[in-house]
């Protein structure tokens, strides 16, 4: 009975929020990536690849905008202890520095690379896994660890195809930030609440405007569609602290810097701040980094709860068309900052810890957008089969192209209908199909067919009219390289 | 009350089972696989990459020695779908030709690299994260895609640095391993438990040798502890079908096919997959692989259960030594074989499909056993820091070395200690080290060290002992560039 029933088929489905990535998407990928490595390399930093799992005891919770154990991540139980794919390189670094902290070499400059998994709802473009691409450096407590790390940032930058002047490297410190809170009368453990609306309104600056922001200090603010958002309800004087802040980053390098010194000048924290700004901003101007790379700009908030100093991001200034059309700017690609506590979670001592995140499906869009990725591998040369009892002649021939180092293979479908190892070759983007028929072996030559010229006739050209085109020539077969490395050359 | 409770500070542990890749270790896997990569494009072959996760309705059950579900995988639930974290790369692949039938050109050619999990005991060397990468051929009918795989696969163990004659690739059929079955009289339904043991005891001839073998087929076998493996219980002629078929593969390449043939003249399956081995040789024969690199081998079975034609696998043949100082061969890197049933799994339609799978750690310990790795990149030049307030002065150092392509980084530890700069350096292997203090800062000169010459000195000098080394120059500040390349190139 029971083998009667039918086992129903498995859905052949990618599952909800993955995705597949095919062909050039993988090799550009790829290569922008080892770009990246080039340039950390460069600079000292040394690679690090984590497993993908780690006890959720050690990923802690640091997820931006995540409160609930487990939540946000992908967990499972295994022998009473709770594991989760990772949702950051950053957690399983402080656990490797606080692991190997006896063995590593401090400070400890280290580059990863990979996919991170986050548990959020899917949406249009949004995956539940997608690759980072980090540089941090652990136990450096200097400020010049940051300003090396602006510094490599936007030389990375440079590196995968982003020109001068369509990047900006935005850097602000939390100390600062702290101080002016201060200042405005925020700092108690009471105002947390009243912290986070300003934070979150500091952040939205460039999408608000200067109006919107100070309506969500104030009462709150009502968007196009209607929706109220409450504000932090505070007073004028306390609004006006905040908005100087803001106000600051018009100012060019040393006036913003000044600027925020008066505003934090009855803040110890907030001074501090600003030095380290001061610090950061004449360490890069020694290694020739200007305003047109890299600035300091008050805005900057980031959004995780971890960072302790300098905070910093870079940002994509050149435009492109949204779903309606309509222009808009890139925007960030990537961000980090100074988070000194995640190792002492583990070690109880203060490691002090600063490192960026680079999005790398969003850098590689970037580029897509900008015409700058050529990871595409050329169709590989197609040795089509007339006659299947002659197999062995046709991997001949492949196998003598390849070792000649062009791409290249025999077609290994159904040979019967020569038609559709025409269209197999116009999808594989073929430069080249080879072909030889009984006719053509006993003269001992082969002919070439030139399938970039030929293309507008591919799709549905029968065999002969195939032959008659120009594009196609009959060679002897020991000419068989040569000629198929002349068209290639053709169409470098 | 709850705010004075400690929390408890979280274990910093690799998971059980997982394990970390530092420096040189990651980035040698990645050459290889490049290396790798390069070979499969080269024979027209695609890169695809899937998600970490899949339904574990569509992973189905195909773990070798796997009988229970979700046993052998790292599962979880997720608004009501099993997930869980694919096993190998071969059965996203058949989602994958299942999903996208429509789209992809057939034959699909498609390699993949990248991370697979096992939720199994962890051992010694047996980790439940490791890394494959295949190469697969879906839609291709002909035997000539299994030759084609098998060629690719001698060639790209010489690529990445295995000489010939230090590896073969052996290829068998279980079609004829189904025919000597049929004739030994163990095809039927009921006799699925011989075959069980018939094949596992053929799987073990380089290990117990034909006595061995000889006892498992019959009554059984008491290995050298006095366990005693219970046998299939065939009759002396059954036992005798099956090791003339072992026998055949003492002869060489076509006298070994011949002999295959009279063994299976009464099997229709048998004297198929003969002709498919033949095909196969010829084939190979005919680019240029001589036995050499690949042979026809009786005794490969493969464990996987879903092999329904040509089987193969890669072994190196040199030697190394076992944990007990004993010489072994090194033992098998590669494998695989055709599959004809995985995609129809999904659609209905048969799919036929054949592919190999390279266990890219054990090659990586191959090839580090060999001395073929020089995948550590150079440690960087560490420049000094001598006055905390000229940090600005030394960046620029180090960024100067790096714009002539110079591996450089300032020491961003704690400066006051002088030697912790070295022992870092040297704990970084650190080629050079460049240090200026205001005497020098004020002579415009800096002092150079080559480290190599230096190291035995490195790890107890002092400041002043270590400056009056011969392996130190003084140079002005504008040849430090010239001067640190020169020393790198003596130690190129």
């Amino acid at each position: 009975m029971a083998k009667d029933k039918k086992q129903p088929r498995p859905k052949a489905e990618t599952p909800k929020g993955f995705r597949d990535y095919f062909g050039a998407e993988v090799t550009e990928r790829q290569q922008m990536l080892e770009k990246i490595a080039e340039v950390y390399r460069l600079h000292g930093f040394d690679p690090l690849e984590t497993a993908a799992v780690e006890t959720v005891e050690a990923l802690g919770k640091f997820l931006p905008d995540v409160d609930r154990p487990n939540e946000g991540v992908f967990a499972f139980e295994e022998d009473d202890t709770w594991l989760a794919l990772r949702y950051d390189l950053t957690a399983p670094l402080a656990r490797v520095a606080a692991q190997y902290r006896n063995d590593l070499p401090f400070p400890y400059r280290r580059y990863a690379m990979g996919p991170v998994w986050r548990n959020e709802k899917p949406g249009p473009g949004r995956f539940r896994q997608f690759y980072q691409c980090d540089a941090d450096t652990v136990g450096a407590p200097s400020v010049a660890a940051d300003a090396e790390i602006c510094g490599m940032l936007a030389d990375t930058l440079e590196a995968v195809g982003i020109p001068r002047g369509d990047y900006i490297v935005r850097v602000n410190n939390r100390k600062v930030l702290n101080g002016v809170l201060e200042v405005a009368g925020l700092s108690g453990d009471d105002k947390a609440h009243e912290r986070g609306i300003v934070l979150r309104a500091i952040d939205k600056l460039d999408r608000l405007g200067e109006g919107g922001v100070r309506a969500l200090l104030g009462k709150g603010r009502e968007d196009e569609s209607g929706d109220f958002t409450k504000g932090a309800g505070l007073a004028d004087a306390q609004a006006d602290v905040i908005m100087g802040f803001m106000d600051a980053r018009r100012a060019d390098g040393p006036a913003t810097v000044a600027r925020l010194r008066e505003l934090v000048s009855d803040s110890a924290i907030g001074q501090d701040g600003v030095a380290e700004l001061e610090t950061i901003a004449s360490l890069l101007a020694a290694q020739g980094y200007g305003p047109d790379r890299i600035v300091i700009d008050p805005s900057v908030v980031r959004g995780l709860g971890y960072y302790t100093g300098p905070v910093y991001e870079a940002e994509l200034t050149f435009e492109i068309f949204d779903e309606k059309g309509r222009p808009r700017q890139f925007g960030s690609v990537a961000g980090g900052g100074r988070y000194d506590d995640l190792v002492k979670r583990f070690t109880g001592q203060e490691v002090p810890a600063t490192g960026v995140s680079i999005g790398v499906d969003r850098l590689l869009a970037a580029l897509r957008a900008k015409g700058r990725l050529s990871g595409a591998t050329r169709g590989p040369v197609i040795v089509t089969v007339m006659d299947r009892d002659r197999m062995a002649e046709y991997q001949r021939m492949a196998s003598d192209l390849r070792h000649a180092g062009i791409r290249a293979e025999v077609y290994l479908g159904n040979p019967k209908n020569f038609g559709n190892q025409l269209k197999y070759a116009d999808k594989r983007q073929s430069p080249v199909a080879v072909i030889q028929g009984s006719d053509e072996a006993a003269r001992g030559v082969v002919q070439i067919k030139d399938l970039v010229l030929g293309a507008k006739l591919a799709q549905d050209a029968t065999l002969e009219e195939w032959k008659s085109q120009p594009a196609q020539v009959e060679v002897p077969l020991s000419d068989l390289v040569a000629q198929v490395r002349a068209i290639l050359d053709r169409h470098q």
